[in-house]
């Protein structure tokens, strides 16, 4: 029953990495007119998947594979996972699940009006069913305490609303002191130092030799250009960014690439063997963040990198040639205030987060009614920042999330900021990592994240791997020393 | 029931699109270490395309739409095919099916590390074994007269051996004839007027523009590189073609776009709402061919097409400016015999056919023993070119079909070239094609091959599409006047 278990796990997995196949070439190469017959595709094997994960054959032997027990910690560890999707899958009738998807896409459509428009009310009716469709699935799937627990744990197993915000609230005051103190100190740095002329060839070849420098694999993986830069993995060995080019500035792609090769080496580095099984994966977006950060910021934007890097970068970029590489440290480094979040600097990005957490748990408790949103963004977003928003657009519509009801992601991406605080400092606890990184050898931190993260899949739950590899749950001082040395040290 | 049918088509055909995406991956973009796993990806879709049409739920409905009837001619068509695919697929055991499959992969191997050593002896052993299971297949599929109808039918749906043979045989001594003199004239045409350099994206920019304009729809395809060129289909409205480019030759990628494109345009001009359908889908090789040949040859090597585009050309690439165009046209229609047969041009390309026809027949009729295969490859050659191979992998070894079990492939490529000159006869019978296509617009010729060829889809066989556009079936008649025009006329 175990066996078929897997057997059925890995039919899914064939089918998934299939539609994330279709997924990517839609978003890399597919023709115009191939959108209607690609979403008939990938509504077929989505049919095809959820089929598979609830049929009666697959409740009957994880039943009584949960009967029969298994002291195998991977076996245990599998059978938590199926059995928590399982219940996902099924506890929702089918005429709800039709009802959201039908939902979501006219909310999206709805959303895109508005922001376009910048009217937040022509889109409030549609988030008011959000909302209400949010709280009804919560509802079916059980929570310990609060209606959010149900819908952060899709993106984040085992998290509770009340533990995020015990890790959350106390540093409200920190975070947003060291940004006022952070771009106080930006005003100062001149925004256009790196302004040239960056070819996307020669943009590709840095990006390119960094990748690879950092152990992203490209015999198992490859770099496209797309709008929105993402990373999938469409197989045990075919792990495929994405990014963007500004020609003015090349520190955009390649910032971007390190955040999704963090991603990609994730993905590289989970057990291939169990490709398709729970101890094969992933284990949640908090700690999939936490490896993109990493590589972005704790490696990307620190001294030891560009001591390697920068005269590298100057033989591609001949403008770089006049530029000092503190100059251009404090330059990559500068903090802003933006009120959009996707422009959001390492300073300041988090206040963004703690604004939409606070919104989406009170909107799901019903502490912030609908019609109330656009002030309370608005109040809250001035608190923290400073500055009122000027429109909608660039408020409370700005993200694509909540139209696609996907209420409770943002608080991952913080989430994934502390576990990459946390984990780079572990880390660097061995001092083999910590010497080898101070001249940009990463391989030592690499192998410390093969063996502590990315090689555990989902065998564990997120709080549980970060406290097997840094000896704590998700804390904030990590973090809060990390931003501090960062941007008010010196 | 027939509505039952329609829908199990049509979900074959969302898995079939769905591999065919995979496949233009693995050849376009996919790393190297993703292949295993994509193969996994593509056999658990080959069987489950195997499965549903060869399902008992399949096979009920078709044997109660027949007892049915219609008197409508394209549920007859689909009805026709389905009971033709079903039969093919049903009649040849598992066991048989799986070991034909482990011949065709061990075969190739051995081919390949043959064809590198250049000895046939190390193959032979493999080629017996693909031939006795190709003519157990024969037998068990069935056949009119001969078992060679059986394995080029699955390629050519109707076509007998007899009727190709009565087409071929005859016309054998006027196309070696037609060979001959067209390498001796050959010869006084120098060999290397177009060397030079021709960047790629210069040779993309030309390549684009003109198969736009003989109506390859952009919006619905695309082109890429690979190795090995092709045409794949993957929906209604998503259309890619390959090709590859010379650096010093810009007119193999050209030829090879029009080639592809011709292809393409047929795929384009299929009937969307019909597609998973078989009067949706391209009715046989022989009739895609036609298709590739006439863009290819029929247009893109006449003097109308280079009026219009040869000064584009030397627009985009300097070296051609001092070239005259009578000297260019002389240049893209010389001819030279070639031991390779991929290496041919239009004037020496059948002769390497009817050589690869004659001798495919009698190894499944049984009088031409695997032993003395390559000897009599060298001597047909000889007779046929005037030359001996200098070794069999410019000899018996040269292509891969026979390896993957592809006999009676070959045929349907002069089937193609003879289908392509009688098609583009009869549509120059109408006026107003010829005048515009003697001003390089081929949008009258496109549209009479779209209402013609293309919007038929397999709603006749080949042979009575070709008797309902042209007022026969496939002849030699056009193809040898139009080999005579182009290289023994003037």
């Amino acid at each position: 029953m175990y066996d078929s278990l897997c057997r059925i796990a890995r039919e899914r997995a064939l089918l998934s990495s299939t539609a994330a196949a279709l997924d990517w070439d839609q978003e890399t190469n597919m023709p115009e007119a191939g959108v209607e017959y690609r979403a008939e595709q990938l509504g077929y094997l989505s049919g095809k998947i959820h089929e598979l994960g609830t049929s009666a054959e697959f409740r009957g032997h994880l039943e009584a594979a949960e009967a029969a027990g298994s002291s195998d910690p991977e076996v245990a560890a599998n059978l938590r996972e199926w059995r928590y999707h399982f219940d996902r899958a099924t506890l929702l009738p089918r005429e709800l699940v039709e009802e959201d998807t039908r939902l979501s896409s006219v909310a999206k459509h709805a959303w895109a009006e508005a922001r376009a428009k910048s009217d937040f009310p022509t889109f409030a009716p549609f988030l008011q069913q959000l909302v209400d469709m949010a709280r009804r699935k919560a509802d079916l799937w059980g929570y310990p305490d609060e209606p959010y627990d149900a819908l952060l744990g899709g993106y984040e197993r085992g998290a509770k609303t009340s533990d995020i915000a015990a890790v959350f609230d106390p540093i409200r005051a920190d975070l947003a002191e060291i940004a006022a103190a952070a771009v106080e100190r930006g005003k100062s740095v001149p925004a256009d130092l790196l302004d040239g002329d960056y070819p996307i060839a020669q943009q590709q070849e840095l990006n390119r030799r960094i990748a690879e420098s950092i152990g992203f694999d490209f015999n198992a993986g490859r770099i496209d250009t797309t709008t929105h830069p993402f990373c999938t993995g469409m197989g045990p060995r075919d792990t495929r960014l994405t990014t963007r080019y500004d020609l003015r500035d090349f520190t955009s792609s390649l910032f971007g690439v390190l955040h999704e090769a963090g991603h990609g080496l994730y993905d590289q580095g989970l057990p291939a063997a169990k490709y398709g099984l729970p101890s094969g994966e992933a284990v949640s977006l908090g700690i999939h963040e936490s490896q993109s950060r990493l590589w972005e910021n704790h490696v990307g934007r620190s001294l030891p990198f560009w001591e390697m890097w920068f005269p590298v970068a100057a033989e591609i970029f001949p403008h770089l040639r006049a530029i000092k590489l503190d100059s251009f440290l404090t330059t990559i480094n500068r903090a802003a205030y933006s009120f959009i979040r996707v422009e959001a600097d390492e300073a300041t990005y988090d206040l963004h987060i703690l604004l939409r957490f606070g919104i989406e748990r009170r909107l799901l408790n019903g502490t912030l009614a609908i019609a109330d949103l656009a002030a309370a963004w608005n109040e809250e977003f001035t608190t923290l920042f400073g500055m009122v928003p000027p429109d909608d657009a660039r408020g409370c519509l700005q993200d694509i999330h909540w139209s696609m009801g996907g209420i409770g992601y943002f608080t991952t991406y913080t989430l994934g900021n502390l576990n990459s605080a946390q984990l780079f400092a572990a880390a660097n606890q061995n001092p083999e990592v910590a010497s080898a990184a101070n001249m940009a050898d990463y391989a030592p931190l690499l192998d410390w994240m093969r063996r502590s993260v990315h090689s555990r899949g989902s065998t564990q739950l997120p709080q549980d791997l970060m406290e097997s590899a840094t000896g704590s749950r998700t804390i904030a001082a990590p973090y809060l020393a990390h931003l501090r040395s960062r941007f008010l040290g010196g």
